[in-house]
């Protein structure tokens, strides 16, 4: 039976095939911030439903080949364009144990898309080439899956608030810009000139976090970073503290909310205000995205703006962002 | 019925408990040092069995709260000291969903030992400020009962292998010192002069290599870093490769070891061959070691043999060690 309010057509269609063979556990599978996407994917489903899940790097998924992979796996993968060659052969390998598979990508033809049973598509702003919105995100998309299972499993549906949350979130995001504006462009001429930046989140906010240091900081700026989930900071991270060194902290309002909160006392009390970078899910409007899934999509906003930030230091580096890369794409490895 | 090759006895006291009650899935829970054991040991339990697995900061396992914690899980946490007390609130919460519990300390008599159901105790070189057997470090225990439950879910007992393969580790462990010796020599007094070094590994090695990063380089030696996945590598991080950048590699010998080959062919086709050391298996003599653990073994050669370099490091940059540290238990946060 459908949901009452339906998700996007491909995932409700992804879920009808999936409610034939209900899985016992979850596998998450993708590369750099395809990856990403997941760790927050995995918190909801870990909060919501019983259902046991892993997360892996699809190379180091292959190879390790984990015993609990077998025909009542659901494996769902990703690849934004759906070319990622070790996430297709991921897939690939599920297959040949006999699970369910779903690849999201923005490519309906690609290979990841045509060698899983169910391929979702979602939007990004770098395939349509203009700004997208929110709600047709990989995240969105992803999310929906997630509850889809949990409704599966659970028999707790709550498939019209995340539709409802997922319509209120482009918006939130086009205030959030506003709202951060001025910090952004307070700090984009201190941290151009860092060497090294590290984020600091966890809960759902610790993809975004992994996402901004290795995808845009590493990536596409050549700056020194780590995401740091914001309770290991305090078992050996934190010694590297000082008045002069960056970071950007994430304080989310999902129920791991305390835990940046002592990351960031200590970060004001050892370090310097002008070098800490906070944003916080409590300074933002998020009208109309449902209580119960605010922590889930506050990353999202998080995710979006520091986008912005991130090309106000490329371009007072004078550093392109995508052209900034001097491997990935210009060469064969 | 206990094994034909009996693990250390506090391992096969809590074994004969759990027997009578075979959890559905498992929980590796601890902080920094400790929970970078957990790594290797849901690889050793990935390969060889069904069971499914969760590896969780403990602040972050106690705030997420899963849902799929209860009466059907072991939640296997570590301490060194048993005085990390978001490990002991994550032991409390785990024995209020009805999990059962089994804490690795070095002390029996502290808090994590004292409120789990079982205590299983190692040694470490800072506890008893002697050098140790390697077959007594928490390592080896944590191996232990990882393959008490594969013997109890999947009714291969290759516990005699394992216990003799820990009987030989020490011995290999030596050995790997005098062949490395001259490398770190070599490698130290540039190594000592970096502000950024970056550790690359996957599958076994991932958890040596985050330690290393976390505890070794940032925590006492405040150097910047980051553990990179060595497929993650590929996906932004390998971005910031000059000739310059400082990484060490720990190449295993487990079923990931093409990532990691992977990532030393690019690391020495962008980078410097003096900047990138590289710490390999197949260079060590593992004798006495069974096939099917030396891949499970090794990275605790690398992190004990990685441990003396770190000392090089120290005295070149006058930095002592345990010493070297300002916040970590210097003050209250």
């Amino acid at each position: 039976m459908p949901a009452a309010n339906p998700f996007h057509a491909d995932v409700e269609a992804a879920l009808a095939a999936i409610r034939a063979k209900p899985p016992a556990r979850v596998f998450f599978v993708a590369c750099g911030g395809s990856l990403s996407i997941m760790y927050p994917a995995k918190f909801l489903l870990d909060q919501h439903s019983a259902l046991p899940s892993d997360l892996f790097n699809a190379a180091e998924f292959t190879a390790r080949a984990p015993k609990g992979l077998g025909k009542d796996s659901l494996v769902i993968l990703c690849s934004m364009t759906g070319t990622t060659k070790e996430t297709t052969a991921a897939a690939e390998f599920a297959l040949s144990r006999g699970a369910q598979t779903v690849g999201l990508t923005t490519e309906k033809n690609s290979p990841l898309a045509t060698v899983c049973d169910h391929a979702v598509g979602f939007e990004a702003p770098y395939s349509t080439g203009v700004p997208i919105d929110a709600m047709n995100s990989n995240y969105a998309r992803l999310y929906q899956l997630v509850m889809g299972l949990v409704a599966m499993t659970e028999g707790n549906d709550l498939s019209g608030a995340l539709m409802t949350s997922l319509a209120a979130l482009q918006p939130a995001i086009d205030r959030a810009h506003v709202t951060l504006a001025a910090r952004f462009a307070d700090f984009a001429p201190r941290f151009a000139k860092e060497d090294v930046i590290y984020t600091v989140a966890s809960g759902a906010s610790f993809g975004a976090a992994y996402s901004f240091a290795i995808c845009v900081l590493m990536e596409m700026q050549w700056i020194n970073s780590q995401a740091i989930h914001a309770n290991e900071f305090f078992h050996g991270p934190f010694e590297v503290l000082d008045k002069n060194r960056a970071f950007i902290l994430l304080k989310g309002c999902d129920s791991t909310r305390a835990l940046e909160d002592r990351a960031d006392t200590f970060l004001h009390r050892f370090g310097s205000a002008e070098n800490i970078l906070v944003l916080d899910a409590l300074e933002l409007d998020l009208t109309g995205i449902d209580p119960v899934f605010r922590g889930n999509l506050v990353p999202l906003i998080f995710f979006d703006t520091l986008w912005r930030f991130a090309y106000q230091i490329a371009e007072l580096r004078q550093h392109v962002m995508l052209e900034g890369r001097r491997y990935m794409k210009k060469l064969t490895y």
